[in-house]
């Protein structure tokens, strides 16, 4: 089946085309090769020039500006790259079996789904919740309606893998309505990255020798998982047989860690003292929380932890202590992870930051050496790639993982789609 | 000196007079001896019929019902027993040093202080963080200073014993103006408590055996204390060398742990989302927070953990989620402080529920067993007072504390006067 996976942001668009082979296993759909045909993206929507990106193994790759207003005119633009006759993957774009959407937060819809008009009222319903992404998706989807209207969408909502959190660990303390009328609770994000994870780190502990994508269904068993997804958003997930028992993003994807340019955990009340004190609308507070925020709020100079370490190297003290909070907030949830699986069998990096930001890890780990749990320097400061980077005497597994959420969200789409 | 300390609820005032030695020593005034000479206290003010208590040791106590419309209307009458001929405990109020009032927050004034307008102004103006104590704290003061009006009063903030935090711990990922103009950040509470134990826990571990309430400088050195004061309002503080490196509630009292009837941490997403769905005023959602939250929002039922435990008895489903969401907090909350501080020396448990609830204690601490933290399951049951409750082979002592808070308040008012 070749499924187009479609990752939709406030200002951008990126699509993979994967061409996925499923087989019928005892525990259900399970993907047996994937082939990715197609990547590219489009930055910048709406603030013109827009970058565009367009890479076909085996052809050379493609870049440039154009002009592209709205997510619908870089959709266009995509789809006529991919039907290309010289740069493109395939002769029509109805060779698409599906096309799989990233999707965040439909309340109601919390595992994967074929998109109908219900789950487009439901990610409308639930934009105060996802203002970034909701509105973003929903305009992608319309467009791919209109260019496709015969190859089935699916969304793949990225709180899917935590629908095994148990409830004392995704309550919040709120008045019962709140439960009750608004289902507020921990919903969790980052779930097709948590989910790859999760499959990844048995088969790089060798035990589960078995092709890419397949993973036996008994291979997590007993096996307690960290996951740190650290990026331009940043979540972490604890992991135990396979399944989320806990992660850090909330009822949005604000919450948890700090982020690039979310504000991650907060008291409510700071909230609710600013807009007293400065008349703010819940509109301009959710804009503040999410774009003048988190690394960027605290460094009071960019979101982006390049950019907080040159600021650093120019001696600039309030990046400096965007970072320290950064790495302190990991390193808590680290610990009180530790606590909620009773043990940790491997710590996995992953994401921007985890996967190339030796410094980062080493200062993660600093302090956990009381738990038994050590870095390897030296293997940390040469790693690239995938591997192990824990020292020979440490209890606990340090992995560094290349995670890959299009994968699992077109053997999610491939699953809905067969099961129809 | 005689020092009245004066605990003020928002419907309640509880008073203790404290007769307390003092003593220069080259780290500055320590007490020598403290002698409690009254307790007493009002409970439901505003709420008529208000009970009163009033014990003088040595005395009959007295209890009863008054008639206390107001804070003012409980301190006049909790003064006429203090000097009254035959149940009171001096012959004029004059005879007081002064008077301690353990008060939560005013901007600006993050240490003990003398109250002079300013205080009382920038109480005022912290009313929206702490809108349960501080307007019930200004009318208490306004009552002493007529009443006693040559008498001193002092203003021992909660925040004090926090001032200790590192940035790194205590800066939320907020917008650099709510930092630099506002001072939004984690100030943290609960600071008589916390440094009660950080004192306690050397004393009882025979590190420190000066009379109560001298700790010799160096007698917390190199220890690592997580300090649970878990009661009808909770926190855990992390504590290194004697001082706090971080604790659990923030900018305002209803963060961190879910408490009787607070919320604690909560994705502030939601927080704007009940806003725009119900169109609630930010007084209304600060109520809702602080009243119907916590235990008493899970639960359905009660704030009060003793009702949260007979309704788990007859079958309430939430009452049992309640619990089991704040056994899973404070656990989550060791964890992540044992991974601030490295490791941990001393765990300590106090408050209401802290040194009373065996079973609590018990279910908070499994799942620590990896780290080599060990509670000796019979210590914890037939446990009563204070004392160590781990297994012999516990890398962790774990501890319960009888805290007093009021020693710390008469201590720190006799500090600031004998400074003056």
């Amino acid at each position: 089946m070749r499924i187009l996976c479609a990752n939709v942001g406030s200002t951008s668009f990126k699509y993979q085309i994967i061409d996925i082979e499923t087989a019928k296993s005892a525990v259900g759909n399970l993907a047996v090769s994937t082939t990715s045909l197609v990547k590219g993206g489009v930055e910048r929507i709406g603030n013109s020039p827009s970058a565009f990106t367009h890479a076909v193994p085996g052809k050379p790759p493609r870049e440039g500006d154009i002009d592209a207003p709205t997510h619908t005119d870089a959709i266009a633009h995509a789809m006529h790259l991919i039907t290309h006759p010289e740069g493109g993957c395939m002769a029509h774009l109805r060779q698409l079996d599906g096309v799989g959407f990233k999707t965040i937060l439909a309340k109601g819809y919390w595992r994967s789904a074929r998109i109908t008009e219900d789950v487009l009222a439901a990610l409308e319903a639930s934009t105060p919740l996802a203002p970034m992404h909701n509105p973003a998706y929903i305009a992608s989807i319309r467009a791919f309606q209109k260019l496709l209207p015969r190859t089935p969408l699916v969304a793949v909502f990225e709180t899917w893998f935590h629908q095994t959190i148990p409830d004392y660990a995704s309550e919040f303390g709120v008045p019962r309505f709140w439960i009750e009328k608004h289902d507020i609770r921990r919903y969790g994000f980052h779930g097709a990255s948590h989910r790859y994870i999760s499959e990844r780190v048995p088969q790089l502990l060798g035990r589960d020798t078995e092709v890419e994508g397949i993973s036996k269904p008994d291979s997590s068993e007993g096996l307690r998982i960290i996951s740190c997804h650290l990026g331009g958003s940043s979540s972490l997930c604890a992991i135990k047989d396979g399944k989320s028992i806990d992660t850090s993003m909330g009822a949005s994807t604000q919450y948890g860690m700090i982020q690039s340019t979310r504000c991650g955990e907060l008291d409510a009340f700071a909230v609710l003292y600013l807009i007293d004190k400065e008349g703010f609308s819940t509109d301009e507070i959710r804009r503040q929380l999410i774009e003048d925020s988190g690394l960027r709020g605290i460094s009071g100079t960019s979101g982006d932890m390049r950019d907080v370490e040159a600021a650093i190297k120019a001696g600039n003290d309030n990046a400096r202590l965007a970072l320290d909070t950064y790495v302190y907030g990991v390193k808590k949830y680290i610990g009180a992870y530790i606590a909620a699986l009773g043990g940790v069998d491997v710590i996995a990096f992953a994401g921007g930051i985890g996967e190339k930001s030796a410094t980062t890890r080493a200062e993660i780990c600093k302090g956990l050496e009381w738990c038994g749990i050590h870095l390897d320097a030296a293997k940390n400061r040469q790693h690239t790639g995938e591997g192990d980077i824990s020292a020979k005497d440490s209890r606990t597994k340090i992995l560094v993982v290349s995670t890959n959420e299009e994968i699992i969200v077109a053997r999610e789409t491939a699953r809905v789609l067969t099961e129809l």
